[in-house]
Order: C-alpha cells, then structure tokens, then sequence
C-alpha cells in the first residue's frame, strides 16, 4: 500500500513543480489520508522539497492499524504547539524554499494569516481542489473498499427488512440500521442514517423524526457503510401493508424508470449533466419539474459527497473507474414519495457497462 | 425567545460598531445558531447596517421547529446561486456600506477572497471570535437545556449499567447508548459516544473498537445529549466483576479526589489554569505527570468543546453561569485506567456553589 501511497504524492508534487510551487500544504482531512493513509484528525502533510512530512497533533490513529504510509516523515507536535499547518511552514523557512501551495478552500483565514506570520517570505499561493481531482478516479483497491461497504449496507438493509416494523420511530430504525452497519463490519456509518415514513418519505431533507410506521406508509430508507475509510449510498423505498395504492405503485414506477434511465446512462465519457439529465428528464415529463432536488447523484469515495455533481450545470464528463450514486426522487408534499438510490461504478461497455455496488432489489416491496 | 436572539444580536452590533465595523457577517454554524436560533446547515448571518438578514441554501430546519426568530429577514437562496456569504456581500455593496466583520477563524481563504471579488470596495475586517466569548457565559434557559441533556445522558448510562456486560464490544456498547440517548428525547449524541474496556480504558484519544468486555476490566465511558442543540458530557469509569484489585481501587481514589479537586475549585473568578492545577496536582504528585491530557476540562453549550479551555497555559477566569466540564484521568498503558468526567454550571458560593448536571454516581461500581 505504501507504494500507492507515494505514487499519489507524486503526481501531485509534479503537478505542483509544473505550476511553479516547490512545496505544497494538504490540510483537507480526506485529502491528507488520500495522500498518508491512517486517519489522521487534524494532520496536515506537507509535500516536498526534498522529503514528505506529516505533521499530526496527536500521535495518528492509521499508524495503529498498519496503513499509515510509513515512509512519511512523522512529527507529532506537543499538544501546546499550536496549528501543525504553522510548524510545517517553520519547516520551509529553515529550508530555504519560497512557494508553498495550500488548500484554499479549505484553510481559513486565520491559519493562511498565520502561515504567512511564521514565514513572511514564503509565496503563497493556491493548491486548489488539485487532489479532490486526483480523488475523482479510483484504482481497483480503492474500488473494493467501496464494494465492502455496499455489501455492508446491503447487509444491514436486508436485516432490517425481516423485522416488525409497523409501530417504530424513524429514528429508531435509522439507528438500528447503524448498529447494524457496524456489527457486520462497517468502521462507522458513511453518513447520518435516514428513515421516513408516510408523508416524511422521499422528501430531500429530512431527518428521522420521532413518527412511527403505520399501516399503507411509504417507507424511505437511505445509509450508508464506512469500510477503511470508503463510502457508499443505497437509498430503497418499501410500501408497508399487504397491497400498495395505486398512487403509490404508479409514483414507485416512475421513479424506478427515471432512476434506471440515469444508471443506463453511466458510460465513460457521458456529460456529468447528461446523466442527470437522463434521470431528471422522465421526473419533468410526469410533471414534478418543481420540486426536484438539484441534483441527481455524486461521487463517493473517502467522502460520503464528492465529485463529480451530476446536476443540470455541472461540467465534465465521466471516467471509467468513477463511482457515482444515481438517486432521483420525487416527493409529494402531505403525502409522501419515493427515492431510489444506488452506488455505481463507471465502467467501459466492453467490461459489462456499470457496476452495481448496492444490489439489494429495486422491485415495490410490501411489508 | 426571539427577544433573547435580538438582544444577542444588539451586543454583537454594538461591539462591531465600537470597532468601526458597519456590519458582520457571522458563519460559524453554531454563532449562527446562537444568535438567530434553529439548526441552519451552510446559512449566514448578516448583522446590520438596518436589519439582520439570513442568507440559507435551503429552508431552515429551524423554521419548521418554531424556534428560528421570526423577526430575521430570511432570503432562500435558489440552489445553484452558490455561497451565502457572497450574495451577503452583494446585499451590502447596493446599500453602499464600506466596512464588514468577517469571521477569519471560520471563513477560508477562498470564500474571503469571492466576497472580496463581489465587493471589491468594502473594507473587510475580522470579528474575531467575538461571538463565541459571548457564547461563554449562558443565560437560564440555556442551562435549562443543558440540564436536560444532562438528565437524558445520565438516564442513558443508568439503563446501561443494569444490562449485562461482559461479552459485549466497546462498539455495540456506545451504539446502544447512543440510541438510549435519543430513546430519552436527545435530538443525538452530543458527540461520538466512547466505550473502553481493559487496557483501552481511560485511554485518551480511544475509539470504540471490537474488543469485548472482560470480568477483571476497567470500563469507561463518556458520552453526552444533544438537546436543543446544547450539549453535556459525562464519563464514567466502572470494574467489571465482583471486586476490583488493589491497584483499581487505588487508581480509582486517586482520579476521584482529582476530580473533587478540580469541582470544587470551580468559583466564579477562579483562574481557567488553577482549576486545571487542581486536578492536575493530585495526579501529578503521584507521579502521573508524563502522559496527561494536556487539559482537564472545558466549556460546553451550543458546541461540547468551547471556550473555556482549563489547561495549564489558559488565561482567563471564570465568570458564575458559565457550564465546564471537570474531566482528569490516567492510564498506565497495557493495563487501563480511569476517567472521571461532570459536566458543572460555576455559580457563587451563596448560591450553593457548583451545580453538579450529570448525577450517576461517582464511587467505584462493580458490575
């Protein structure tokens, strides 16, 4: 692993030299394991000139279990010291070096102030989102983290599905789900659990209430596992009864074939907007144009939500090897909605087209 | 309670005038909260030049909750329209004002340098944390709400301790008073629940890993409610089995009256760092000083670590109404250790002194 580990470090500082900064600072947590491995609350890594170093407020969690990348360079700083991102620019002044990239987005003013108090004559200039892109794409490794987690959460969903539910809170149910993550597995939920039921399901938004499951309800359920760091989406809706209302099975199909339309058009090289387009289209065609949250799916991967969007504006194309959920939705409000979700992997049409994570079914189930 | 958060707000305004400052802009979530009320994810808060607006990427959760205040000009930002903060900002240069308050501490770089883009001629300034110092000191109905969570928490942990222990994993144990919390009315945890067992326990920096209890072990834990967004904190450190050893026992004592220590030095102008000395000596003189956490409590309220820091270096004194908590403990590495955690409220001596929140007992319970 230590060697993916270094080659990520090193597409970066060669696209760091390139823009003519001999040094770089990552400070965004997901970017900083992206790079080091082991979670590292806190840690900042800074790339170059000549060595990498990582500088943790408090001896890394990673190093205990074997993946933090042990060639790194490794100060844990004395608790009193202050921002680790301020003791890495003391490091380049005694150095001698002149250009530090740093993470703009992500530092803030106070630090970037300080940054510049430690080290007057240091150029500062700006990293930019250089290793979410580098994130976007990811290798077979990373991918089978992803599939762990699906299977987790695919795991914990079908449980829950063998249970009484009639009569429960949704934040029960949510919370059951979450123990049920990690008893098969899951370090943790990827994301805060959600279950709604009756007029709450499928609606963009919502946080498990204290309503309980009743006789003819909706029932919308969206988690998610985090295995090593990695992190996937499912999100099914289930009718709860003996036999779903017409509404509800003509509201289920519609957004059964608006999803699917989206997961179909998952290919390499497919417009981010078109395949938002292609899961938006069926949903505006029915008439809920208003109403529809903004986006269709997201990337996942060391975030629960992260590149690429696949909303209506949103610019580029896909790769194979990107993992992204497709999840529309409609909700109608008093009532209730569905919302289908799923976690896929890009892939070429020669290897099969894209790869379902999630594959717990997607047929109406009554319960 | 509307006329708490505009009276709040008025504080905030006139400090920012005194400093020559015609309006701030206040982004740290839980400032926002403070001074507007509900839970407004990615909303800002414009102070001033003539009325206070709310600047949200989607409706307030707050508003359906009833507790957001009314009285706050609210603009929904359209989701694609981007930050809140620079539509902020473009509020204020059509109505010509020159010079704004920023929070540098939250904002990063990258916003502070769009708003300067969008307002090119407005004087950008640092509020500093200005919101948070007069986030120390709580008024009745806040420490209403934390004695409720206290209550919640300490409940949680009571239905734990009848329950049988060994055989289970730290993890299930924090997930299951995790959904105790929320079974006794907590919006949540307060913070990711903790449970350590054996040579884990009392650990500082622990997570809850798979580890399964033991007859013989020391048992601790530390978890909190969050209710109405306020969050306690309580720990707690048990043996399991009929009788502790000697070197349990004596562990045990020793945390305790460091402890005691340290609550009782909790009087309103009572320096940050002599409280921190208190329950810091008796540790230190049994010669415990290598491998202390670097503070023995801190502030809680709308966020569970907030000023003020009790630390050796923390300048400061204590002011009455001001919630901390008192938290020392020690671990001998490979064998365990104890923690012992309240959460207190500093009132004058003629008020009875401290007023303890979370009540679970503190002698050494064997289960």
């Amino acid at each position: 692993m230590s060697d993916v580990y270094a080659a990520r470090r090193a597409r970066l500082r060669d696209r760091c030299a390139a823009a003519g900064n001999a040094a770089a600072l990552v400070s965004r947590p997901a970017n900083v394991r992206y790079l080091a491995g082991g979670a590292l609350p806190g840690a900042v890594l800074l790339l170059g000139p000549d060595e990498d170093t990582l500088l943790c407020p408090r001896t890394p969690v990673g190093a205990a279990d074997g993946r933090l990348d042990e060639r790194l360079r490794l100060i844990v700083l004395p608790t009193a010291t202050g921002d680790p991102a301020v003791a890495a620019a003391g490091i380049l002044v005694r150095s001698g070096v002149e250009s530090l990239a740093v993470e703009e987005h992500h530092l803030t003013v106070a630090r970037h102030r300080a940054i510049g108090s430690v080290a007057p004559r240091l150029r500062l200039a700006d990293l930019g989102c250089a290793v979410e892109q580098q994130r976007i794409v990811k290798d077979e490794e990373e991918i089978g983290c992803l599939r762990i987690a699906a299977e987790i959460a695919d795991q914990a969903l079908g449980e829950l599905l063998e249970s009484i539910l009639v009569g429960r809170t949704e934040r029960h149910l949510a919370l059951e789900l979450e123990r049920r993550l990690v008893d098969h597995g899951a370090a943790g939920p990827a994301f805060p659990t959600n279950v709604a039921t009756g007029p709450n399901s499928g609606r963009y938004g919502h946080h498990p209430s204290d309503r309980r499951v009743e006789e003819g309800d909706f029932l919308t359920v969206s988690l998610g596992a985090d295995y090593r760091g990695y992190r996937c989406l499912i999100g099914r809706t289930f009718v709860i009864g003996s036999s779903p209302a017409d509404w509800q099975i003509e509201l289920y199909e519609l957004v059964f074939s608006a999803q699917r339309a989206g997961r179909e058009a998952l290919v390499p090289s497919a417009g981010y907007r078109d395949v938002d387009r292609a899961a938006r289209q069926p949903l505006e065609a029915a008439g809920y144009a208003e109403g529809l949250p903004p986006r269709t799916g997201h990337g996942v991967g060391l975030e629960i939500d992260e590149d690429p969007q696949l909303a209506p504006a949103a610019m580029g194309k896909l790769d194979a090897c990107v993992p992204v959920t497709v999840g529309p939705g409609v909700h109608l409000p008093g009532r209730g909605g569905v919302r289908i979700d799923d976690t896929l992997v890009v892939r070429p049409e020669a290897d099969g087209g894209p790869e379902l994570l999630t594959i717990t079914t997607k047929e109406l189930l009554a319960l």
